[in-house]
């Protein structure tokens, strides 16, 4: 394979997700020869099927829902009528704006870019199918950063027409009536609030006994108050047994008898690895129990081999695998030795309310034989929320030994506070560093001072 | 004076507003015992007739904006009718409830409140007018927090009927066709742009020659090229000769001639120090030229008493008053001898687009023959800003020495990074700090992040 055609660099690296991408630049930056492959659009699932799009019609939609909320204080009236087409247009106007940029900031730093299929070929070398013919590169080191993609349980595989993945609800273009979300975390609370903004009618089926399950279970609560304020139906600890589309409308069977209709159904129970066509089995790479491809403290999967991002299933997070990308780049080239540590990992849900949670929550405490003692501030307290007539909601900070190890919080705009939260918990801020500086007012992160300086009690 | 009727506290606090009510509380906290009187209603101007209104009233409007902003990309279509009495309804409930909370809050911590005018008697004595009679109170120190109102040059006093301050503003309950902000600063513009939202046709008289004058020049451009968008009328380096009244309008002469005429005029042109009535001639205490109390380096403004907030004119902001309240409660506990210092200090100004400073700007580090470099991102590329369809707007980093020494930013949602900002200034980051936490993706903090990250530039 190897000819006067092969091409060679110092470092390939394969997707160009958010962590392929922090991975090839920092590279690049590293003074080392970088080569990108994608086989999809630039950018991968954040770009253009996960984060941004989700963050577009959130956002776009938001004052749909502020008009509610104001509106049952009587002191908005009126209607908005939401345009899905043009939405959709939008969306991919602002994703091709983003895969242009970062298509030429590839140029800029001399990153070459392979658009195609990658397979490894041996342990040196990957070929890739372009549209004119293979090409094959050899590779001082590789990093495979080819992310996840919507996986569902057996018999439950969404069929493309009424029962849906988060990639074909994306693309919708009619506002369906009504959508079951099988799955009531993150991806369906998400894409639920904003079809429920557009009008669609919501029915939440979620196997656990709570949404957003992976949350403290107060912010579960909240969650749930809001989605029954908006008239959203819960079925919870409750399981799927078989879906199926029909001419009119999508059928879902739970495992108690009970069966369900709607337009839509949206499958949001999980994501697994993308590595098909890759020929993994060409490398000595292996996989976990839950699929992901597995690595080492370094982020290595094999010999000369590093896989960052979704594929690893260490945080299915954009920021997770930029974070491991830049930290992979510096390994090779020999900036670092030491392991891998991402520090506190920040989490949002975004929509109305958000929530987010870095470092410990109480029962992560208790796990580790530590004895959580909370801080909390209601938001109905702080005259940002009040102002946007959505006042439910707290945060609650988390105490060990006198410093912070874990803040987590769900109400209006908290996505807002994640980083300095996520500082506070990285520095283990203690009582007296909520006095470093001078907390503007009125501002939503004064609710973080008052969370922060509120009794602490053992919980 | 003094007979069996006196009381004595080791403090008393004259004012209730955010600076008086954080010296009372930090003084109780410290042990010593406390009085507050209040001649108007709790809170102070903060509460009543400043940051709280105003940001309930831009916060309860902002879908009105975002509307159109969506619409602008036909993303949505409709219409918005604001309630004006009924917003008035649901401020006053609001105040409400916080006055409640702090009278509340004074209780539990045992500080004793006086309402009705004080007026200093002698070297240790006040007087307060109560409902019920004159009372002496003793004090060991008193500390004179009774902040700010509207002031106007002489001849351009507001009427009350339609040449209104603030004050007045604040409480109309009819929406003006017309206004004329006099004062281009952040009280004019954010007011402005509240009943810019309610339909209402705005044209700004400033004297100097751009909008937000004490901003980075660059920050005024991207305000002004805003307003324009919404069609307000700036006349820019133009001053008011003349301010009158009749039964259908108001009008308005220039120095330069013109004439305008409106429903409403606002003269938001400055605030001035609040003492009437308090027999400060009975005291040591003196005003620096502007009419503010002076102060020394321990904000002492004569033996025994200290002014603190808006009355000392240091910045006219409330987490500046409760910043310092907290200083004087702690020197007179003696639990700190060392000089005021406020470190970095936040600014914001509400609304859309909002903007933040804190730190230097160029022009100040020229001044202080520094050569400033700046750093600099274009919220463009924020997907929040773009899903807010408001991508207009910038993030400025000065940079001194490798470190940051201001951050100055305007557009969509900026005054969310205020906190960061400061603390960024506060801790003089360098490049290197920027990578001490993992910032959440996609969040507009980010392009904080970014701002550190770019290209730095001498200008």
């Amino acid at each position: 394979m190897t000819s006067e055609h092969t091409v060679r660099f110092d470092l390939v690296v394969i997707g160009s997700g958010p962590g392929g991408e922090a991975c090839a630049k920092r590279a690049a930056q590293n003074g080392l020869s970088v080569a990108i492959v994608e086989r999809r659009e630039l950018g991968g699932t954040c770009l253009n099927r996960g984060c941004i799009p989700t963050k577009l019609f959130l956002g776009a939609t938001e004052c749909i829902h502020e008009l509610a909320a104001q509106s049952k204080f009587k002191l908005l009236s009126g209607s908005i009528q939401p345009n899905l087409p043009a939405l959709q247009k939008r969306k991919e106007q602002v994703l091709n704006g983003s895969r242009q940029g970062l298509r030429k900031s590839f140029e800029q730093l001399g990153i070459a870019l392979f658009e195609g299929s990658a397979h490894i070929h041996d342990a040196s070398h990957i070929d890739v199918q372009l549209s004119d013919g293979p090409q094959a590169i050899e590779f001082g080191n590789l990093v495979l950063a080819t992310g996840s993609a919507p996986s569902a349980f057996p018999g439950l595989e969404p069929d493309g027409e009424r029962i849906l993945d988060s990639d074909g609800i994306l693309d919708l273009t009619e506002i369906p009536e009504s959508l079951i979300l099988v799955g009531g975390g993150v991806i369906g609370l998400e894409l639920g609030r904003f079809f429920s903004r557009l009008g669609t009618k919501i029915t939440v089926v979620e196997a656990l006994d709570r949404l957003a399950p992976f949350e403290d279970p107060d912010v579960s609560k909240t969650i749930a108050q809001l989605c029954k304020r908006e008239k959203w139906k819960l079925l919870l600890g409750k399981r799927v047994q078989s879906l199926r589309s029909t001419a009119e409308h999508a059928e879902l069977t739970l495992e108690s008898g009970e069966e369900l209709t709607a337009d839509r159904v949206l499958v949001a129970t999980g994501r697994g690895p993308v590595f098909d066509g890759l020929g993994l089995e060409e490398s000595a790479c292996t996989q976990d129990s839950r699929g992901f491809i597995q690595v080492d403290e370094y982020l290595k999967a094999a010999a000369g081999i590093y896989a960052i991002g979704d594929l690893n299933g260490q945080a299915l997070l954009a920021h997770a695998a930029s974070h491991q990308g830049q930290y992979v780049a510096d390994i090779i080239a020999g900036k670092t030795s030491a392991p891998y540590s991402s520090g506190p990992m920040p989490w949002c849900i975004y929509g109305a309310p958000e929530s987010i949670r870095v470092g410990k929550m109480a029962e992560d405490m208790r796990a580790e034989g530590l004895s959580p003692v909370v801080s909390q501030y209601a938001l109905a307290a702080n005259p940002i929320a009040q102002a946007h007539a959505l006042a439910q909601g707290f945060i609650k900070i988390l105490w060990n030994d006198g410093k912070i190890c874990g803040v987590t919080a769900v109400g209006h705009g908290v996505s807002h506070l994640i980083t300095q939260a996520t500082l506070m918990v990285s520095e283990s801020w203690t009582l007296a560093d909520a006095h470093r500086i001078i907390w503007a007012h009125p501002t939503l992160d004064e609710a973080l001072l008052h969370a922060i300086l509120a009794d602490q009690t053992a919980v």
